[in-house]
């Protein structure tokens, strides 16, 4: 496939969906398919050309992994008009990967007769997805600091990025090293991820979707949940630079002997910020000891976890600054949780490695007068447009 | 003072108490005490000599740090006793440490007037607690392995124990770098530590002490709260070497889009069982981590998070031996709880290095009959005998 001039989109989707790339000069005419079926969700990422020019979209989807049928429902009707406008006799190829490829591999070929489903490996995918969005798309990747006016700085697009670690956030948590295009290693992973703080989550505050769960955690107060360095000392533990404020014990102050406390006795929202705060700093920690064993500056964080969530990235950010003493970087995507989907779909066809380049039209901004603490807002409502060198044609 | 011929008590004491020591050839005819009050638990230790002969006991206690009022009712009888046997004139001296120390200090002033409260630095206590542990007290340390028809194994007594990493489970975690006898640095720490355990554990399972919970713990499934690799593959990740057992994400089955579970909705064994796993795994990791990054071997476990419970340490031991591909080693103490306390009852006088060598009578032998499920029973249910070189005087 040709993804020279890949963009973002500027149609703005609808809430939380994820906004489409533009593909100008791939010329397939096939609505190509690949999903990547997670713990959690199931996510789809699918091409359109366009009706009335040269190029298409890439399309990005996403479905509960519970909701199989919802699921299902959705690509056969990608299938039929995929296979409407297939030449008689081809056969149309599904890419498929994440544990679920495997699970459900016998329910779709079932429910896909004619189609020809090919698993492909969820690191691999994870990483060639990732090596597109960084090296590919403009303004994709950014770190992210609230001290900052700006909380968001887009970093330049590149081809100069290895080594470098990702660290990808699902239902559990992976971390892969990256040291070439094909080069990659899994050295570590932790079983406290995305489904650990929504399963928590819903139990201790009665949440039943996860923007729910997010929402709460923005008004909550950690501190009448979490024990403090300065609730154990009364004061910072200055000999180690432990400040009062640090917390030394995530729902430290829950337990008390003999005091039946319940979910009841404290506020949803305060516990909604002390579970983000907990799972957060510890991925972070994990992946900033991950990194300096392996020689890392450069961390991607990945997964729907993020979901562009500030206080998720301002959480991560610190543990990465904290931990490696501003020596390490961490680094966002704006499509972070379809890194594995759309790596599946760039299986496709073998991706090239020489590209053109492309640039941008100079009109993207966020804009700074949106509230910093809602980025998910700022990335998905700003007016993006971006043209290849060649122009669409 | 003098600690040569230091030995386990054979006394046995009540339930979920911790042994006594013998110390046979400490000649101060003062209760020497000292406390470490920490986030959840404010540790004792004190001394009485024997009214009979020469020597006498170091006792352990340990109070909720809640209950502030039971703990200074208990120093100040103690207090009371030790000034009946000082020559008139003498000042009494509390030796404190832990972040209460600082805390507290005004408090206990005020509780116990004429006693010189003497502050002590609770990472550098930790680390004489624990270098007088391993290099003086025979069946202290002790290796744990489930595989093993007799899961403990004690370590020998030994002075080459340098370098090491302590970490130290409380409320939060704390791990240290030793390098020597008063060669440290707090390497790093984690939030996620025994209070986080009991927190949790008391929102979700409504158990009311932490007793209860590790009761809870033994017969639970967490297989029923947790996502494991199996179920999002089907089977093995066999390309990665991850097995269809491990868990893939803690809590992972909890959360479903659009259903309101309550913790209700689940066994509290399970969900008990899952939370120990969940913390203990990540304390094991996070262990694992920091020895890879200072080249540490020995891993040393402290802390009343253990409590000789045999899940927790199968779970540490394991995680250590996993993620360091069987290099590292995670020793156990049975005096874990107090390493703090009995650093700061040290420094009533300076330690000094040459010591006696002692030994010990034959009979110590941990019941194999007893189940390995229960190792805190074997720890304290065990006729005990020790002896110095130059026997009890």
């Amino acid at each position: 496939m040709n993804v020279s001039g890949a963009s973002v989109s500027d149609t703005v989707p609808a809430p939380h969906e994820t906004r489409d790339i533009v593909l100008p000069n791939h010329d397939s005419h096939v609505a190509q398919i690949a999903v990547d079926i997670g713990g959690s969700l199931a996510k789809i990422v699918y091409f359109t050309s366009s009706p009335d020019r040269k190029g298409g979209r890439l399309h990005f989807k996403k479905f509960e992994t519970e909701q199989m049928d919802e699921f299902m429902d959705f690509i056969k009707i990608l299938v039929k008009d995929a296979k409407a406008r297939l030449p008689t006799g081809t056969e149309l190829v599904l890419k498929a990967t994440g544990g679920g490829a495997y699970m459900y591999y016998d329910r779709m070929q079932a429910s896909l007769p004619g189609v020809n489903i090919q698993k492909e490996d969820e690191m691999e995918c994870l990483i060639t997805g990732l090596n597109f969005f960084i090296t590919e798309i403009p303004y994709e990747v950014f770190i992210y600091n609230e001290q900052e006016s700006d909380p968001m700085r887009f970093e330049e697009k590149t081809k100069a990025i290895y080594p470098y670690l990702l660290v990808n956030i699902g239902s559990g948590v992976s971390l892969l090293k990256v040291t070439g295009p094909n080069e990659f290693t899994r050295v570590s992973g932790t079983s406290l991820g995305g489904g650990t703080l929504w399963g928590l989550m819903s139990l201790l505050t009665g949440a039943q979707s996860f923007d729910e769960m997010l929402e709460m955690s923005k008004t909550g107060d950690n501190k009448n949940i979490d024990l403090l360095v300065g609730d154990i000392y009364g004061s910072d533990y200055s000999k180690l630079g432990l400040k009062a404020s640090r917390i030394a014990s995530s729902f430290g102050k829950v337990f008390k002997k003999g005091v039946r406390h319940t979910k009841d006795s404290f506020s949803p929202n305060d516990i909604a910020k002390s579970l983000l705060f907990m799972v957060s700093n510890n991925i972070g920690q994990i992946a900033y000891l991950n990194a300096e064993q392996h020689h890392l500056e450069r961390i991607y964080f990945g997964g729907f976890f993020i979901r562009g969530h500030s206080i998720t990235m301002n959480t991560l950010s610190y543990a990465i600054d904290f931990w490696s003493k501003g020596k390490m970087k961490a680094l966002f995507l704006r499509h972070e949780g379809h890194l594995g989907a759309t790596g599946a779909f760039l299986k496709h066809r073998p991706i090239h490695n020489a590209r053109h380049s492309i640039s941008f039209s100079e009109n993207f901004r966020p804009d700074p007068a949106v509230s910093p603490s809602n980025v998910y807002h700022v990335i998905e409502n700003t007016n993006l447009e971006l043209r290849s060198d060649k122009g669409i044609e």
